[in-house]
């Protein structure tokens, strides 16, 4: 989903990091779909990163840039522990030692998706930009590891990484994923398309979100600031939103009125309860923000994003 | 070395976690030297723990307790990329997998060596134990992707993890290694043996030590707590002594007058000097000190452990 958002914004813009873009490349799992409206050459490769030589043949053409966003979320990576390790940690790794073994002086700018589940709790009240990585899921423990190797190698000056700790992406559009966040999206989304959605956790449960708008903000910044500016510690922690559930319903309410809020439905789910108690509320990114990173200013900001993004501006057929 | 003092404390006291010892493995890529005076079986073998199989095999005999050493140092792993990774990220991860694979309950407490320099520069005054891990050297990036693989396979209830961090160990016996941390130990070393030693380093240079006897104490009491106590967090720092270069000086010529000292040379390493720069001086290692790990009082108490169990409590042939 970030990926297609990327690649359309891209499109419409032409430019990245104050350059002109000539080509882009576009690889997926599953064909990934072409952006319409770009006035450069874009191909789009059907092609996994964790498989045997893939990662050196994507790097071949020596990309200035390379957005790598492949991962297996979080409630696929706890149910399939192999799996999760190969695609989120090996994928990863490959992909940067192709980039180390082209050599040469090749040292793109390399910018990896991280997560803000490579948190874990016990927290503080905000967690600042020294709190360390402790995660409680498969999937943040593989992001963790991905944000040392992307450390080490820019470190090694085999590329030039910045990672980018990503909040809990919301509203997401389309279908529902395998993310054991999902529910935070569902919540506000299915309402605003006059359907049904499940709230699997009490709602007092406080998180950290930015919208899909604002997360493309922060992989095209990660892409064009400078080097220096961001020293050894590549890996930040982006800003968001904090907000509770019960927040985040009042925001719906506040945008859509009474009738969307009546289709949430209460079903509490264990395994989301005991997965999402284990995740971060709020933090104190200000490393981010002193590197120009911004997101929404609250919830409310957010739920507007979707129904402009999503909706064109329109919420049960009237104008927001 | 400490594997060796500690398989030689566990013939001596022929216990670990309050139960007898009926078989001891000992494995290492040259051939490990057998404890004397052991009064249960010791093997010694010869293998690699990143070659393939070998973990497999190694684990085949289900041991309670398992001692990961085995790491390419820092020096080395700075100057050899590839050997790094292979030995201090995949021996790692092959170990804890062939234990994963043996499945049927089995659960052993792996206690994993890891090291203080998983931590990067800058730091606070004192690092406290929720500081994040930003390594600066490949070899502190290996140790912290094995933390947070230790961490995540307990979490599974795949084994049962405990991760030291351990202090530089000063005085080391013998010969120097290949660390870059070396010279710590062969100041006081070199010139308590009557020999010259080289100081790379200003004598401002604050950093954190344990004897090796203190180590082997970790590494044992890591394999006796309750893993209740430790919980999800599996990696603790160890407690240590906090001394400036020009303090160890001081506490040699304490201990052993001013001969020792005229044998210090001091030629700066541009090399070693970067290295250490990015290395902690002091630590609030409250969690390790509340579990019940214990170190030296101060550095002069670490120069006696040296002469005590090195050199039979004699200095120049005198009993110190």
């Amino acid at each position: 989903m970030l990926g297609r958002k990327l690649a359309e914004r891209l499109a419409r813009e032409g430019a990245i990091a104050g350059a002109r873009v000539s080509q882009m490349s576009l690889v997926d799992v599953v064909e990934p779909a072409l952006p319409d409206g770009a006035t450069f050459r874009v191909d789009a490769l059907v092609a996994d990163v964790a498989d045997a030589g893939v990662a050196a043949d994507l790097v071949s053409s020596r990309p200035d840039v390379i957005f790598h966003l492949a991962a297996v979320l979080s409630g696929e990576a706890e149910a399939e522990f192999e799996k999760g390790y190969r695609v989120n940690l090996d994928g990863t790794r490959f992909l940067l030692d192709a980039v180390r073994r082209v050599g040469s002086g090749y040292r793109p700018r390399v910018v990896f998706a991280s997560s803000i589940a490579v948190f874990g709790a016990p927290f503080p009240d905000a967690i600042g930009d020294d709190f360390h990585a402790t995660p409680l899921t498969s999937y943040g423990t593989q992001k963790a590891m991905g944000e040392l190797l992307l450390s080490d190698y820019s470190r090694r000056g085999f590329l030039d990484g910045v990672g980018v700790r990503l909040p809990t992406i919301c509203v997401r559009p389309g279908e529902a994923n395998r993310a054991a966040s999902g529910f935070f999206s569902s919540i506000i989304r299915e309402p605003l398309n006059n359907e049904e959605a499940v709230l699997p956790v009490p709602e007092d449960v406080r998180h950290w979100f930015a919208s899909p708008r604002a997360a493309v903000d922060f992989l095209l910044h990660a892409a064009a600031i400078e080097s220096a500016a961001v020293g050894d510690r590549r890996c930040l922690t982006m800003p968001g939103v904090s907000e509770t559930v019960a927040g985040q319903i009042a925001a719906l309410q506040s945008v859509a009125g009474d009738a969307p809020v009546r289709l949430i439905r209460r079903e509490h789910d264990e395994t989301i309860m005991r997965i999402v108690a284990g995740w971060p509320g709020r933090f104190d990114a200000r490393r981010a923000l002193a590197l120009g990173f911004r997101a929404e200013a609250d919830f409310e900001e957010i739920v507007r994003v979707y129904v402009e993004d999503e909706l064109g501006g329109r919420i049960g057929g009237k104008e927001s």
